[in-house]
């Protein structure tokens, strides 16, 4: 197919993830989008802070953009009180950063095991207490909270949430607009009980990512992520279920891949348009 | 501690799955088990063709080892008749196989997508009807067969089988002298499921097989099992489960590794006994 135009309604749900243009500032992805017409645009911290939250916050006000996800807090695991008092501040900061921006969601990778621990269900607790602080947090500053289940691979140094059914588990307490899940099919796609548990996430999706799974993995596994249709996750079934939940916002492309990082970023956009209707939409 | 002596009680349960010592043939790895007062072995079809099925199950039986299992059949996923053909073939013969060795189990690792396809749901109903047809074949042959479960980062090209619910729900419609199962702690210690998985498994449990989770994982994630200790599972919980589930047969530490491999089988065999009391037995 040619790559959809821009102002194609195809592209009306796409979100951009700027960690798959990762060498892009934030008013340089935020101008790509615009020139793209891609809609949306998902954040990350760390390059929020080197162009300033209020003036990303105003770039992407004054583009018209819609931040489909601020990426992320979390690390809720520290077994000390020093590291857990931190990575507490460190969250409220994020929820601010988060309304700031005008985030649909600030997504929480909660952290693995403490260095050293072998203590999965300390770990998992810490994380249980730690949204009992930071939920009502989020809450007053009108923020949601979105709980992402990585894929069980990284589930030793990265987030002790590991399955859909799980990151469920631990948002049930709160109301769906103060703590939800992302999904992430690059995260979720190999789970027997993925369909089931999406359907149960209903209104609790905040945010639904789209990435590939690449074989071989790359020897840092953390950059295994690729572009819809390079890989072996059929997304079809994925995007019906996510739809049959009642899920209309923004689909996120967010791909972590040194050849993608290392391509120019306008080619990458045209990438991601092209494959997001051809593998995403009209799969 | 010291590691235990040969004839120590402690040592009772133990099984060496010989890819731990994956230079050695099938007659040295009953000499090593033997020296080293390990009463059972976890035998691989690989070298039990080299050495011939009759000569090995003659050097198991000589020596008094049990054959805690065989590995392993399986990929049983191929989505072209001849594949398929062949696969069904081949199990069959490992049934046999695992008959003349008297292996307790024939472990299934069930085989990932076929090449270029994304069809996950039909692989995995290709692994059901195989299971049909290979299971009164394994019945015939008093042979039972394990299904294993594989980490959730083989799904796409190993195993579409990725946890222990899930091997379980497969298992169902056959007898558990029949269809079991293979509890092994690198592939489900992440699953927030998993005690309720292996107390449900019961009188499935076919062989329990032990090593450790590290990080970073290596770039051939295949060789990322570690020696128990090494890594990041805590075993007490695991072992306990299983014990609770009924299991009362060996334990069986395979660890794929490319320093285990490289380092004197021996020296292996000593650190193996030692760290599977220590970290398996009295943990």
């Amino acid at each position: 197919m040619t790559t959809p135009a821009p102002g194609s309604p195809e592209l009306a749900r796409l979100s951009l993830n700027q960690k798959t243009t990762q060498r892009w500032s934030v008013p340089e992805a935020v101008e790509g989008c615009v020139q793209r017409g891609i809609p949306a645009i998902g954040l990350w911290r760390e390059h929020v802070a080197a162009t300033g939250v209020e003036a990303s916050a105003r770039a992407v006000r004054e583009a018209g953009l819609r931040v489909s996800s601020l990426c992320r807090g979390g690390f809720l695991t520290a077994d000390d009180d020093t590291a857990r008092r931190e990575a507490l501040d460190d969250n409220r900061r994020a929820i601010e950063e988060a309304a700031t921006l005008g985030a649909e969601c600030l997504v929480l990778v909660v952290g693995g095991l403490p260095k050293g621990s072998r203590d999965l269900d300390g770990a998992r607790e810490r994380v249980r207490a730690s949204l009992e602080v930071l939920a009502p947090a989020a809450a007053d500053h009108g923020v949601r909270l979105a709980l992402e289940p990585l894929h069980p691979m990284y589930c030793a140094d990265r987030a002790v949430l590991s399955t859909l059914g799980q990151a469920l588990d631990f948002a049930e307490p709160y109301p769906p607009d103060v703590v939800g899940v992302a999904v992430d099919t690059f995260h979720i796609w190999w789970d027997p009980d993925v369909r089931a548990q999406i359907l149960r996430a209903g209104p609790r999706i905040a945010t639904f990512q789209v990435c590939d799974w690449l074989t071989p993995l790359p020897c840092d596994v953390l950059m295994g992520r690729g572009m819809m249709g390079d890989g072996h996750i059929d997304f079809a079934p994925l995007r019906d279920a996510v739809a049959a939940a009642g899920y209309t916002g923004d689909i996120e492309v967010e791909i972590f891949n040194d050849d993608v990082w290392d391509a120019d970023p306008h080619a990458v956009l045209d990438t991601t348009a092209r494959r997001y209707v051809e593998r995403v939409l009209r799969a």
